[in-house]
C-alpha cells in the first residue's frame, strides 16, 4: 500500500488509472478506522480494481463548538489496518492542500440538509458535500462507498452525485454494530464505561419501532413513542431528534407504508451519538 | 459534427475519449453564436484533439426579472457556424436533463461574486458555477475556454476549478469587438440603431482610462472619472457600476500599480451591457 499526501500526485495517479481503464473504488473517511470502515473497504475491493482510502479530518464540517481538535487520530494504526484489508492507496492530504485558496468555493444541498442533523450541526453538510466533491475530483472514482450509519449524509451525497452528474456509482453498506448492537463509531472512544452501557438503549429503542411495525403498527407517532420510551429509560439519554422519514426524500411520514427510516441523534452527557434503522412495511 | 442532447450519451462519449487519451476541449455557451464565440472554438481546436461546444440557455443564472424568455436562440444557424469552425460535438441538453431532480444541489463562491455584477444579478453566479460544474462532469474536458468579456465570470470559474480541484485547464480569450469597438454580445440584437450607436461610448470610456494610465495617471478615482465622463456623454447611458479592481482578486484598488482591470455594467434604456479592459501599469 502506498500512502500519498500530495493532491497533485493523487490526482495524476488517479487520472492515469482512468486512462488505463482501471476501475477505481473510493472509501472517504476521517480515519481512526474501525470494523465498519473496514467493511466499506471490502465492498470497494469487490466492486473495483484499485481501492483508494482517504483519511482527512475535514475542518469545514465541524461547527465551531464541535470536537475538531479532539477528534481521535491514529494514522500508523489506520495504515496497518488498511494495508491488511487490501487498500492500494491511502490518501492523507493536509487541509492546506484541500483548501488551497481558502474555503469560498462551496457545494451545498438546500433541501435534504434542512431537517434531522441539519439544524443541530450548522454548516456540517455543506462541509461534507464540499470536501467530497473535491475528493471525487482528486481520486476520480468509478464507485464510492458510504456507510448507512450516517444515513442523511448518504442520501445527501447520493443526491449530489446525481444532480451534479458525477459519473460515480454510490454503494451503501449497512451499519456495523458491536455485539450488543451499538453502532460502531470513531467517537465511541469518548464514552465512559457507564455511558457505553447506556448507549445500547439507542438501538434497542429503534428496534422496538421495527418490531412494532412487523406486528402491524404503522403510525409513525406510535412507533416513535415506543422507541423513545426505550431510549430514555436509562435516564441520561436526551433526544435531539427522533423521526421517521421517507427513505429517499427524508420527508417526514405519518404512516409507514413505503420504504422508510427511523433516525435519531441523542446527547449522552457530553457526547452526541446518531443511529438509524430501516422501516420496511 | 454530431449534435447530442442526451446527457448520458454525452457523458459516455466523453468518458470513452478520456480513456482513449484524447484531449477534450470545451466551449460552454448559451448559443446565438457570434464571432467572439467562434474565436473561443478556434482556441479550443488549437489546444485539444476533440472539441465540444455546449448550447444551453441556463435558467438558474437568470434572475426572475431578467431576459430568460426572450434570450435570442437560433440552433440551426449555430450548428452551421459551429460545424464550419470544426466543432466535433454540439451538446444541446434540456433543462430537465441538466436539473433532473430540481435545483437543490448548488455550487457557489462566496467572495468573488460579492461585488461588481453580483449585487445587480442576485443568484446569477451561483447559477453559472452550478451549471458549469455539471457540464464539466458531463463533458469531462481537459481544457475549457472562456471569453474575457465576462471577466468576473472568468475569474469565478477559474477559482472554482482551482478550489474544487477539477483537473481542467482554463484558457481566457480577449474580448472580440465590432469595428467601432463595441464588445460582441448575443444581447446586442436587443439594441435599436440609436442605442447601438450610443453603446460605443462604453468602450470609448474604458479606453480613456487606459490612455490616461499610459500617460502616468495611476489614481483609480481619476481614471474612473475620465471613463465616466466619456461613457455618459451621450445622455442615455446609466452606470450600474464602474470600478477598477485587482485583475485576480477583483478587490478594488486605489492606485493602478499592479495588473488591474476596469469593469463596467451600464443600462441603456431597457438594455444591460457589460464591458471591461485590462489596466497594466
Amino acid at each position: 500500500m502506498e500512502t500519498l499526501s500530495s493532491v497533485k500526485k493523487m490526482q495524476d495517479l488517479a487520472l492515469s488509472k482512468n486512462k488505463a481503464g482501471i476501475r477505481i473504488g473510493f472509501v472517504p473517511t476521517m480515519g481512526f478506522l474501525h470494523e465498519g470502515h473496514l467493511q466499506l473497504i471490502d465492498v470497494a475491493k469487490k466492486n473495483s480494481d484499485w481501492v483508494v482510502l482517504s483519511i482527512f479530518v475535514n475542518p469545514t464540517q465541524f461547527a465551531p463548538n464541535e470536537d475538531l481538535d479532539r477528534y481521535p487520530r491514529d494514522l500508523a494504526r489506520d495504515q496497518k489496518l488498511a494495508a491488511a484489508r487490501g487498500v492500494d492507496v491511502c490518501f492523507t492530504p493536509t487541509a492546506e492542500e484541500i483548501y488551497p485558496g481558502g474555503d469560498q468555493s462551496v457545494v451545498l444541498l438546500t433541501e435534504l440538509t434542512r431537517g434531522l442533523c441539519g439544524p443541530f450541526r450548522p454548516g456540517h453538510f455543506r462541509g461534507v458535500t464540499t470536501v467530497v466533491a473535491k475528493l471525487f475530483n482528486l481520486v476520480r472514482p468509478d464507485v464510492a462507498i458510504f456507510g448507512e450509519k450516517d444515513y442523511q449524509q448518504l442520501r445527501v451525497l447520493s443526491k449530489m452525485v446525481e444532480d451534479l452528474h458525477f459519473p460515480i456509482e454510490i454503494l451503501a453498506v449497512p451499519t456495523f454494530r458491536e455485539t450488543d448492537g451499538l453502532a460502531m463509531s470513531s467517537r465511541n472512544v469518548y464514552l465512559s464505561s457507564a455511558e457505553r452501557q447506556e448507549a445500547t438503549h439507542i438501538v434497542q429503542g429503534l428496534r422496538k419501532a421495527q418490531e412494532a411495525l412487523a406486528k402491524g403498527k404503522t403510525s409513525s407517532k406510535q412507533l416513535i413513542q415506543l422507541a423513545k420510551e426505550a431510549m430514555v429509560s436509562g435516564g441520561n439519554i436526551q433526544l435531539e431528534y427522533l423521526e421517521i422519514v421517507d427513505a429517499n426524500s427524508l420527508a417526514a411520514v405519518d404512516q409507514v407504508i413505503q420504504p422508510s427510516r427511523i433516525l435519531t441523534a441523542v446527547r449522552l452527557n457530553q457526547n452526541r451519538l446518531i443511529d438509524n434503522l430501516p422501516l420496511n412495511p
